[in-house]
């Protein structure tokens, strides 16, 4: 290879980059907050939590403001809570549009893309990587309140990368449920959020005992109480115990945030407890970044 | 670069590579039988089944020569499960021997290697490849009549390692929950495990319908036959349900399999149909391999 032409593929690739993470910039600084929720172990119910979250938010003023993405690129699961299976992401001219759900929540998933439901992703690392900033940095979000960021279990490339394309992350979220080994895992990604210096909003803890509906006794199918101790011995805010309720289940399945479908349960009350103190964590951090421009 | 240092170069990489493959040819043929469990969500009980898979084999006329690889590199449970929390394995003259659980099973699991439980492993894709490998070539297994992979879920950088390092592998259990957004992700998993042209034994449908110990009544928690729809969709075999028992996940708190802690309960039971057919699934395939030698 001639010198010239390497210089100019070097200078070409730096060129790109800028433009990349210019971009990336553009899109971030006009999005207020932005939360990610996380969890140990998977099937605890973090793709509930984050649809019903993002429901909470646009329907406490925030309509058409709130943006949600699936950064589950293997296990997506938000469209079909949300009642967007079979929707498309429409992409052209190097921008993605987003999928529009309930109350003008902007939705972005690996499932808008795929050719049918039943179709993996058999994706290695850089991959997913490269889908992650495309996600975040080309989606036309435009102006929002928050965006909610699911995020699949572990601690690996997916959570990595949106923590590099999203370094002023407001905090995450973290799900469990109240069994020892969760707990074990779930430490895990408290450290994980602590190392990479994003601030931990709290932790929820998912079913977390069940009422039988025909004679009312309450069974601990999966214990109680893990994610309080977890809280307390690493430290964190505890947000609150979600019970396990069937509806829960059944109405995630039809597409329906079960906040709105059932709203007088047991769940839902104790979900908003939990948003209530979310929204005051971002309230708070408003205060001292105003503060802290004044100053 | 001098030529003759860059042959020699590519010449020492050529070398390594052929000793890798031949040592783990040579750890992978004294295992007569290779399963691995799989899911599409997480959280479905995949490390239970694995576990008390494991148990049931061993308990079957297989002490000694059962092992179990818990693949799952982010968030390993084998471990907790099996009450082995705390073991390390011991490393030396490139060889990694395995930490010795019940009935004389070998164990092999990440979390033998961190410092602390809480210890996230913060890796991307190309280190745990690494990990993998080294987990199946490297550990001293010796002659074992059956060795179960725990897989973490996703079609992601682990089970393609798994696949790429045991191409031999005799097929793939299926965890699912009945619920149709565990569905939807299970699919994948299923298609996943046909693109790669690894056998499918079957499906199970874990956590099916909770029987209140108060007054007997059944409430499908998480829906119900969600996993028989699946199969059938599929066209897969239906191993069979296993109903949700708050026992299950004290006894796996506790570190130990309910096949055993719990021998007489609905869910044990059901479990060890499942495991019949598995045992038969094995027994097909060694008379159509020594119908096949003999041909």
């Amino acid at each position: 290879m001639e010198p010239a032409s390497r210089e100019h593929l070097i200078e070409e690739r730096r060129k790109h980059m800028l433009e990349q993470q210019q971009k990336l910039k553009a899109t971030t600084s006009k999005i207020k907050h932005k939360i990610a929720v996380i969890s140990g172990k998977g099937g605890v119910g973090k793709s509930t939590v984050s649809v019903n979250l993002a429901m909470a938010f646009a329907s406490h003023g925030h309509s058409n403001r709130v943006g949600i993405l699936d950064a589950d690129i293997h296990g997506p699961s938000v469209p079909k809570i949300l009642g967007l299976t079979g929707q498309r992401l429409q992409i052209g001219n190097q921008a993605i549009q987003p999928v529009l759900g309930p109350l003008g929540m902007k939705v972005v998933s690996m499932d808008f893309l795929l050719p049918e439901v039943e179709a993996p992703v058999i994706w290695r690392g850089p991959l997913k990587i490269t889908a992650i900033r495309q996600f975040i940095s080309d989606v036309v979000w435009g102006n929002l309140d928050i965006l909610i960021i699911d995020l699949p279990p572990g601690t690996g490339d997916e959570p990595l990368s949106v923590v590099q394309f999203l370094p002023e992350m407001d905090g995450v979220v973290i799900v469990t449920i109240p069994s020892d080994v969760s707990q074990v895992v779930v430490k895990k990604a408290v450290t994980f959020a602590r190392r990479l210096g994003i601030p931990i909003i709290g932790l929820i803890e998912n079913m977390s005992g069940f009422i039988c509906p025909h004679c009312g006794t309450k069974t601990d199918i999966f214990q109680s109480g893990g994610g309080r101790k977890v809280s307390e011995e690493m430290g964190i805010p505890f947000l609150g115990s979600i019970p396990i309720d069937q509806k829960v289940s059944e109405n995630s399945d039809k597409g329906l945030p079960f906040i709105v479908a059932d709203s007088a349960s047991a769940a839902s009350k104790a979900f908003m407890g939990i948003v209530k103190k979310i929204e005051n964590f971002l309230k708070n951090r408003e205060k001292q970044n105003s503060a802290a421009s004044i100053a």
